[in-house]
């Protein structure tokens, strides 16, 4: 593919950064400071990697002032040089070039306004009065129910699929065997029996939200599972019926969050974290990776769960003395009795 | 979509409650108690909620009869509100119009005995010697190996995936990125490295379950992976080879099921539980989310694991007496020892 | 479908075993110890069943030299049984018949090296400058990016999904739902905000590695995810972006690794594992079922975490007393000082 150039004080332009140095040094490229050639920018957000800085063939490097202490190389100083990475690395990512072309093998049903300017991949199935924005991309084998609405600069992967009566904003991206208003897990016990609860709300998207490969968001019961702007889910995350994520809350894979749980803005979820039904987490929380949380969190900070990880041979004995802790409080009990 | 209509008395016939109030009250949909609106039903099956029922606009409410003490509402008095809320939902859900269509983009092998009356969707591809049975509904881009027989009024939403030889009963749902009869994970060691076990068996699901969006069952290796009526599985549960599941045991997302495990009936599993393989749970087990089960569980009975959640500063210092846990047992034998 | 006949002779010779009994007896095919019949093989690798073999109806049975000694039945002997039931399991599964044919319904890019000799089932998509070599069958439903690299006798399952750039080696099977090539979860907070960090790296897997139904590998940030010969993966697994998985190393489902961690060779890791981001596994690990690694592991060893399964009504008092370790500490560091 034919490679981008640009010269150093443009990306300082770019990403918000202060130049010092070259600025008419020319940057085609990309890449880790271990790995970083002549041409190439890199970043450091770490002065754990401080010593990589001097050996470094990278012809720019992004870093805090601090950090430009430390190095003469060709410097691109700001904040947040992790921002600054992001930045750049959308300048060589390639370039998407959208068609504005519905595939003729794609099925459409009837009433649907699909804007001219949208590219839909093969073998996709659209249902009926399904509304599609412009500078849409829905890649191949995408299956989208009746009554979607799905808004501008939007990107769906190959194989998402949408139930019916789904809402996405703008700019929302798919990925790959995302499933979007499946059914909630709504059951009535009937003398031992399960009896299904029809699932008549939906699922409602906001702007600028990306969920990753093989993520499930259930429609809800009777209200709507809610998802706000900016939240970014990773891949292989169960979002149950009627939970409410806040705005800008980032999720890592794996994590389960139950029915009807309500998750503030800006929290950070770790991976393979458990969260249960009915219970509310407000803004501002972090949940360490496989944190269970069984109900609500009231306060903002820092949260997790769990005994860490043990030679398993230890892991046995804590296992068996963990069951005795109640007997062990009783006796030291006892013990400080005598001592009076 | 056209609205449904329905009298009081007509709703307490149906979902078997005793009527107390207006019996010609006109019902055309459900809602929450905390937003239903006149014309709308509504239902309370927890005293907490209580509150709401004073301020509800509802046009009847359906409720045990304890709480039917409370209020002055129009009510539909039944034990298991939760259940009437269920049966009342159906009659407002979106009607399935199923038009017994095969379409004409459906690849189909040789040999299959598919009834007359069921719907196939666009880009379907189905194997040889298949047999699909009446009312059955197969959605968009779903993928049926050869040999698969699949009962009377299942529904398999779009991107089902099966392989060769599964069975399904009767009234079997499959949600959306579900993959039934993928192999088992079974692996021989041959001096360091895998070798891959074929995987003979199949997978045979009864009557009355449904399976959620992305969860995979696995066929079993010579014996076949069993679901027995009535199961109800949740998204992303991982079911391995040679499992069994017992007639109406339900199991909530993000579970996972290792090899050869026997699950017993009526079980209820939280989500993101781990069950370790060739155990055996006895029936009316109820397993608390993220509960693990490393032995067979042989008493019926409420089960859990984990630490709960604490704030991560003292989770650290958990971990670190944890460890401690064995030695703190001595010191205090040491102790109890010096005093007599 | 035609019955495969071996005789024992031919068996053991074909699986490494040495034979004792009647070598011209006819095998057609393979059970378990407790439902084999006359004319079927089966295998014995746990003293534990060793009951069963008295009153087995197996015509032969693979076992150990040590239990060969307690049984009278026709035996194939040999140090590894479970391998030769691997390698017998192989002479009686369904022959794939390759039909080396690419569906009229298939859609395929510009510059595609596609070999003569592949299957690639209906509805496929593929894209620009894609190769595939020989005896490669790609199912029903799949779709691959532009740039992938698929080697030789590869299996993709129906609905598997590979983005951009992947490059597959010999003798790769991926199941269906299987995602590989997802962006990876990067993102850099801008004030509270999130701003996506274009994913440039690919994924690169090498030969003999099977992966699971429903498993999500994303591409590197920069640099690639590598997923090293023989690596085994089962289902619903997380594999993070610029994550490096050893050879031979095999994964059970549900385990999420999160980003660029590096896991050992020969590794075998329990099903519903977490394993957090930038640590290192060293080769030879052995993780238990629901281990959580939250800093590199440098020692070989068997590694496990959790408090086990108790009644739930006795986990409610530990969760209680965990938080109360430290104090128990002070106190019984404080009845110590006393005694002296």
């Amino acid at each position: 593919m034919p490679e981008s150039t640009f010269s150093l004080s443009d990306i300082a332009n770019i990403i918000g950064a202060q130049l010092r140095g070259e600025g008419n040094c020319q940057i085609k490229g990309i890449a880790p400071l271990y790995r970083a050639q002549q041409g190439e920018i890199s970043f450091i957000t770490n002065s754990q990697f401080r010593n990589y800085l001097s050996t470094s063939q990278a012809s720019a490097v992004i870093m805090s002032a601090e950090e430009a202490k430390h190095c003469k190389i060709n410097a691109l100083i700001m904040d947040n040089p992790y921002l600054g990475f992001a930045k750049s690395a959308e300048l060589f990512q390639p370039k998407l070039t959208i068609q504005h072309e519905i595939h003729n093998t794609v099925v459409i049903g009837e009433d649907c306004k699909i804007n001219s300017k949208v590219s839909i991949g093969p073998y996709c199935v659209i249902g009926s009065q399904v509304e599609i924005d412009e500078n849409t991309v829905v890649g191949a084998g995408c299956i989208i129910g009746d009554g979607v609405k799905i808004g501008k600069n939007c990107r769906l992967f190959p194989h998402a699929t949408l139930y019916n009566n789904i809402k996405l904003g703008n700019r929302v991206w798919l990925h790959s065997g995302t499933v979007i208003g499946s059914d909630g897990f709504g059951l009535a016990n009937d003398k031992g029996q399960w009896h299904k609860i029809p699932q008549l709300g939906s699922v409602i998207i906001g702007d600028d939200v990306e969920i990753g490969a093989n993520t499930t968001v259930d429609r809800g019961a009777l209200d709507d599972t809610i998802i706000e702007n900016g939240v970014k889910l990773d891949n292989l995350i169960q979002v149950a019926h009627n939970v409410s994520i806040g705005e800008h809350t980032a999720i890592a894979a794996c994590t389960g969050i139950a029915g009807s749980a309500r998750i503030g803005k800006r929290c950070m979820i770790g991976g393979g974290a458990s969260i249960v039904g009915h219970i509310e987490i407000v803004d501002d929380v972090i949940l360490v990776g496989t944190a269970t949380v069984e109900k609500s969190i009231t306060v903002p900070g820092i949260y997790g769960s769990g005994t860490g990880l043990l030679p398993f041979r230890e892991l046995k004995k804590v296992v068996v003395r963990i069951r005795q802790l109640d007997d062990i409080v009783r006796r030291l009990q006892q013990l400080e009795r005598n001592e009076k």
